[in-house]
């Protein structure tokens, strides 16, 4: 066997704040993570989650600038080396926290136990302008750096592929002036609805990818055809970045991690039983998942139904002007799955569109073998 | 036995918005709800749920209107006849609803099978001053008005009873000034911490009322001292009422309803095992809490846990300037709960001081034997 | 002359919450305002002016119940005869309240004192579908009502036109399900964003028939061409109704009114000088437009400027995804209006889409001789 | 002449973001200005100016790391060298900006035009208790903190001080709980309330140092006893820090500034007259006012009336349960406050609580002479 075996590692770190490193630096201290061995934060801060959500951003420079002494880095390469994922919103009971993703080369032959174990990879796709944001380039961009990411996790088969998680840029009024002033038109001139469109696009891209969808997806099919979507792809949006950062997690034979990864696909925010299923697949049942033993943690992603109907009842989370949609679904699903799992330190990301049916999401579970 | 027998019957009603009577008017119009029979409604309206949540004082108006040419009477006369409880705040899957409660005299001995079964008692408080908000007197006027409902109920024992909800003012800035302007200091100056105070005083009045608290409650103890609660006081405060209503739910031998009520107590807002158990008490196991013609309704109380955290971990609910933590907690708990029923169409309501311990809530079920 | 002479009188009346009709009643009932009078209500409704702002239309539902009773009408038939407008949000220092019009005939040659004077004229377009919302068919039928009340007020020349008050529709996800259900696609899937359409097209109407465009607008110029925009339209979405209801405000040599009224362009929201001028062109100067005997009420439009700056200097209203851009701007210009005129209670109104250039908005003022 | 003359400048600097800090380094890049010679900078940062506001200690991170490496300082020693003073909330028309205050030694004798001019002083408290916000204890060491930081800006006559700006802290529920650990009780329980605390008795240190008030101030008129004011005093409570940081703006004597302060007080959010009276104290006539050239900066506090009205006209700003107070007041009186000055980059903080009469608050006016 040709290619080197790699051993993956997560931990789930609580935080007092978007700026608090404390936890991290701790376990750096303690010798129980090797920075050098990182390769992906995925966060969740206590911003609103929306455009003006500056906790995603000041929670990667704490990140960037505390990491940056250990890795003898400065911050910016710290950021080019890290995969720093930062989803805003902890509405409800969720709770601010960060899982930390590592990977080492193992002593091939240790996978004694046999079978396919968590793998991680990491890729990026170029910056992209303005006015490229929501659009069929963004699709095109985001599969090659699938691609790019599978390789990198040592997965060939898309179906060994149970998440992919990508942070992907919105639009600000100062960038869709940048891009008017060059002559450009931007998807769509509201802050708050590019960040939908970003995500759209970029999960098309994993469906793409992954072969969920085949052939060309016009421009007219996003935000708009809800039958098109990927059953593994969550997308956050976020004011710091250009460009869309991809984590590919998946099972792979050449990983001798001790944890293992499996997903389902919620087809509403009420489905229970895709996240029982999702916990199954990953080895658990009801009572193993309330084991922070067991459990390393739940990914999932929510949105308020499109139609305007939770299994034929209204719901308000379109209309409300106050309140965005995105908070609502998130409090709704990580109340769920934070009563499933016993916690509300889960990853719940809101924005589903084209990730999961419409008004549903995909939900994946880590969990130690 | 000199006590007449009685049937309850429930009915759920969706709601397309705060004016809605639509519903409601097509079951009076096709016969399947008598008006004079109806003794209560409660509704969820998907206002804000705070202090400018006009939604409430509209549907009531709204229902008092339409009830008014179905019972001959004036609209208010109908609000004095029928206890209409409006709990705003449809946060979430949650989906704005009306549940129906009607009583009927039944032939005696009709109650062939056996068994205590569903029954409702309503009585009312005298109007309070704003002064008298959330302090002892509230208190001691609900004592009184909970066993005024008891016997309207024809419930003896305390053990019997398995929600008791209550409607209950809360203080505007014209209240507290109008109260200073007679040299009067009301209990807080702040319109959403008044409506906590109210519903806190609300609640330790019905735990005094069913023996569970013995003695006498400081003031000082209101809204401090979390040990003292009553298991199954649900209240909600609003703008459009200056007393208490009282609608005491239980099961009994005089009823021949074809329903029956159980209850169990949330620990906190991810307490999956509970609503489970409350769901059991009605004699529902989780496959048939799905269906729609055994469940008749869900009723839970949801707040932010007041230590800042859910089973160790920090929640941000309390500490967000932006979406008030009532707002948070109804939309955690009702993913929960929607998830457990399958349907969003469950009477959550937030703000649960003194009901049920610090952080969780009383959650009563309602079920077709 | 062939024409009948009439007075308009205009009284504002403060509010205690949307439902309080009792400042009117007490009016009515002490003879200062004739009930069969009133042509139009301006109010000014304290809900959050967005998608789920009931308190408009619980506004109305009271306005016409208490009417009715006056008129011997029904209340529907009460807000077929009087123009019903409730403009929601009063954020900052507004203060809700009603604006109160009533017409009468009057004896010819009384206006001795020479000199055109307030005059107030009603129309109202059919019924729109949810589709055509925000298109071309709701511009030209605003055309056809803004002639009709032009006619309705005495009013031949455009010049003499100083205000153009209308109540447009908006969609909900119901509305746009329904015309989707139908095969047919709205102009935009947001609840949000529709009003801004539907404010935008109505006042492109208004700026066709007065004259301030020429020529046919197309489509794709709706709320993309700010050139376009009218100096006298004011618009509010509202859920409660399907058409438009126009009402032109002007000076007429028919009215022998004691008011005037006179306009001028904000050309930002920070337009101190174009509010002056407003005063100046209804006769007031600074120290009269602190007088509640000269000013009878002031209406203007905000709006956040779509280019993200006001003179050069960025705001942040279009990018909180926790407060909508509306209510920034109605704050703002509140305060910068109620200063001038020493009160929170004037008609400022938010969403400026081609009502004036972009991120200004007409201001009209309406003063006793 | 024993005492030293300084000169102090003011610059005024927009910002593209809460951790921007590119317009400063430009700034001292090219010279104009020397980074050793800052003594404060006041800052308007977008966040909601509300608890979980992090867009304050989100500016001050990025100040301080981007100035370390100017002064050969670490971040920390920054923060201790610099008075760094972050306002959270640029609601409506507000702009997000810093204003630097430098001080230099000048040569003596250089006033020669003579007359008092713009001089600064800064000092600190120590690090508060949980339990010591919004107490007595927290006045007192107020009053220490404003004598020393007027002895460090060379000013004697409490007369000539026109702006003491204070940073203070706030409780959150972690610190409520560590107090309850150790047994103490803190002044409230409220994370939102406990800023006015600290807002309150901050400013009442201010009365006290500057003779306002005699004689000691009961803890139970903090927050209560409206009567009790400081004229010139202007608190911002963030999560940032424990102490006080205390800044006093004055003219002095011994000041070569070519900058002049002046302040008046605001008896309510729209009082326009007072605005145009700072101005005039600082030598503006309203024309000047809108000259970049000659107005330096304003700094005003704002906040909603405790009584619920402004001039007799309620306002709905603490009834409203989605939009904090602050907020709006802000927003209410930055809109007029950016129409006198023709720009949003001023410096308007809310929560006035003892600066200023009830509902009003201190405004000051920096210009060039």
């Amino acid at each position: 066997m040709s290619k080197p075996s790699t051993s993956v590692d997560v931990v789930r770190i609580s935080t007092k704040g978007p700026g608090d490193v404390s936890g991290l630096l701790r376990l750096i201290e303690t010798g129980q993570i090797a920075p050098e061995t990182i390769v992906a934060i995925l966060g969740k801060t206590e911003g609103n989650g929306g455009v003006n959500d500056f906790t995603r951003e000041y929670a990667m420079a704490a990140l960037c600038e505390a990491l940056s002494q250990h890795l003898k880095l400065t911050p910016r390469a710290v950021e080019d080396k890290i995969a720093l994922v930062m989803s805003g919103g902890t509405e409800g009971v969720l709770s601010p926290h960060l899982t930390v993703f590592t990977r080492t080369p193992a002593a091939q032959g240790a996978n004694g136990a046999g079978g396919k174990r968590l793998s991680i990879g990491i890729a990026h796709t170029r910056d992209f302008l303005p006015e490229e944001i929501g659009r069929v380039i963004q699709i095109e961009e985001t599969v090659a750096a699938v691609h790019a990411a599978m390789r990198d996790a040592g997965i060939d088969d898309a179906s060994e592929v149970h998440f992919v998680q990508i942070k992907c840029p919105l639009l600000t009024s100062e960038r869709i002036e940048a891009a008017a002033h060059r002559g450009r038109k931007t998807i769509t001139t509201g802050a708050y609805a590019s960040m939908a469109y970003s995500r759209g696009a970029s999960a098309l891209g994993v469906a793409r990818a992954l072969g969920e969808i085949d052939g060309a997806i016009e421009e007219e099919r996003i935000l708009k055809d809800w039958d098109l979507f990927s059953s593994v792809a969550s997308c956050s949006a976020g004011i710091e970045l250009m460009h869309n950062t991809v984590i590919v997690m998946g099972n792979s034979d050449f990983s001798l991690s001790p944890f293992v990864i499996g997903h389902a696909v919620m087809r509403d925010s009420i489905d229970l039983s895709s996240v029982i299923e999702a916990l199954k697949s990953a080895g658990l049942g009801l009572a193993d998942a309330q084991s922070p033993e067991r459990l390393a943690n739940i990914f999932a992603k929510a949105e308020a139904s499109p139609d305007g109907c939770v299994r034929g009842f209204r719901h308000t989370m379109l209309d409300d002007s106050d309140v965005g949609s995105t908070r609502h679904a998130r409090a709704a699903v990580g109340g769920l799955i934070g009563g499933l799992s016993g916690t509300g330190a889960v990853y719940v990301s809101g924005g589903a569109e084209h990730q999961g049916p419409p008004g549903g999401g995909p939900v994946a579970v880590i969990a130690r073998v």
